[in-house]
């Protein structure tokens, strides 16, 4: 590891090294967390147990699981996404102090609830405060991640402005929770509109990506 | 990996590159264990079992389930918290020897437990020994980590000692456990009461942040 | 950590340590995943219920749940051999784009199904569905790893193209998902006959090793 | 991260980059599952589902529950003990050809093993077969252990021979699974004479340890 290493060239240099051990251990903390919550989505689909196990009868179980796979898809991409995101944003950390590490917990803690929320989506995907209970939790992340990338912005001993401000997803890590929280009042109604509205995210998102790609291939930014 | 670099500059430093791989993997196995730990919580959180799912049932389940909540939030609080310890207390060590190992197991052991007595508080939370066993697993993870940077103290070939010393929160390692630890003869009396001791916790956390924040935003601390 | 490490030497290396943060993550995040998916396996596995404990009767338990240690084991041996591909084609990753983040989430999505395929393999091995739907899960993953190796290949700002082509076991990657494909219409014959003709990839691997193996150990290949 | 990095000094260390990269993947993916399989131990210790919740009647649940919390801790003890080898075999390691790794996956494949066998050991403590499956599966990490370090030593293009050589717990590595595989046939008369026997190897490891403890402060080895 080399977490505790480079503390050579000058003398003054042990507080780089110190601010790489800390967040070397709150990425490795963080990308544990990601990797468990989003491996745990799988338990929401279970095998299905059937008395007489012919071929027709687990057919016809599997097609009735097709809810629970799409929500663990959606979850999966969800929880995907929002990894993506941390590595961008936490790219631009130099440095780890209390409310970073505080912050950073807090989206750990919204991530952990998602198998949760997801299992509840996947039971009860046709009654609106199931629908809301995951549409409030998806908006949560996304506001926790704005918190963080607000305390991030203008503290030049704790993150790397260029590096922050290049990632100009910023309007997106606002669309996302957004969307989710303008979800809440659609499923009231139907619950159906609510899932569909989110995928209006993934398609905002496949055009900011276009968008985007086109702008990072921009010969100015050959160096990053 | 850098676990196993920088074997270069003069050939009497393989002593530090192999104490580095050590603390590495240390660190490496102790950050996958809290995250693991932690993340299993939200599996005290149950997806209700309605038989008949409509809004009103599903909401008056959700609401029963409002005491998992809370002792998921605690219990991520109480796991994250000792995580940021972790971090701390461990960013001095240089070179992990067996009694480390050990100590660090001990820590790791009284963390996996937090599962368990966790669930415990949740379905039991007004029985005293539930809120007993809880208080004493907590009361124990404290009790270990002092132990931990009792045997570090002192240990030059081990611990950075500056770094060591300048974590001055040693009064608050203690205070964690000494307020769970009374809060078990409270349960017997009144386990809501025991309960809400620990809630003191919290406030005595934020004063000392405030203060250790102060402290640490002085001039003669600007290297590290 | 050195994941924001060395910034220093000329400052056009920024850009390249910025790489090595992204790609470092990206790997931790894999390890996990597949650490955790090939953990959870053992799932599978249920500790017998026995009203009676007598020796002869839960002998004869075991015995009953040696479909369950078979089925854990080729899993176990398929993930195991998914991870080692995954550390092999991402060893020449010198930088990661969107797409390479998006192509290897799809790769962790297909190997976080395994636990859920393999517990339908365990519980239906003689129903057709189960034994295609565990073969098409495999084969998925095999797909979308050729994607990303196709995806590589060419793009020397991403990939060491000379650590690509070394891997010459691209007709295996190939090799794999064919014969999983080609086990699923042999299923609606025979679910028996699809599992054997799996082990006929074992037989292959382990020629392919040989012939492998031998040629690694040319001189010409010293430096690598 | 540094998997990928110093590629820099001379043109000929791209091999050496490229095996820390190599090692760096199997340290990361065998610290994972170590983690977790150390953590879902405590998956074994249910926590009790009372109809009536009184004090007294939840104090017998947990009394009842102290052959669980004895497995727990003896396989905590043994998954630890066994990441603790790991970790000081695997500090040799300098190359992971694919044999190395086929070993290591069959070390965690027995390490993923014991949260059924200890599933097991809980439920049928006083049952032989139990404590034979238990004892056969802690046996088999040992002799895997057994079988990469045999493959390690002398291959010193794979493998640091002195740091090899100075773990000098080859008697011990061999004594855990010969004392575990000693108490299978004790078994059969006795399962708890069978468990007692694997006691004295926490007897044998504290004297070995003692005896280490002395040689490793023996002035020679100030270096390492």
């Amino acid at each position: 590891m080399a977490r505790l290493e480079d503390e050579g060239p000058p003398p003054s240099d042990t507080g780089r090294s110190r601010d790489q051990y800390e967040v070397g251990r709150l990425l490795a903390f963080s990308d544990g967390v990601f990797a468990i919550a989003i491996t745990l989505l799988v338990l929401s689909i279970p095998v299905p147990d059937l008395p007489d196990p012919s071929n027709a009868a687990l057919r016809e179980a599997l097609v009735r699981l097709l809810p629970n796979l799409f929500a663990f898809l959606l979850s999966f991409a969800i929880v995907g996404r929002y990894w993506s995101i941390h590595r961008q944003l936490l790219g631009a950390l130099v440095r780890a102090d209390r409310r970073v590490v505080g912050l950073n917990l807090g989206i750990l803690l919204t991530i952990c609830l998602v198998p949760f929320s997801s299992g509840l989506l996947t039971r009860y995907g046709n009654v609106p405060i199931a629908v809301q209970v995951y549409a409030a939790n998806v908006a949560l992340i996304g506001i926790v991640f704005g918190g963080l990338r607000f305390y991030l912005s203008g503290r030049r001993e704790l993150a790397d402005q260029a590096t922050l401000k290049e990632q100009s997803n910023t309007e997106r890590t606002l669309l996302a929770p957004a969307i989710f929280l303008v979800s809440i009042p659609i499923a009231f109604w139907s619950p159906l509109a609510a899932e569909l509205s989110w995928l209006s995210l993934i398609l905002a998102g496949r055009i900011s990506t276009l968008v985007r790609g086109r702008r990072a291939r921009e010969p100015g930014k050959q160096d990053s």
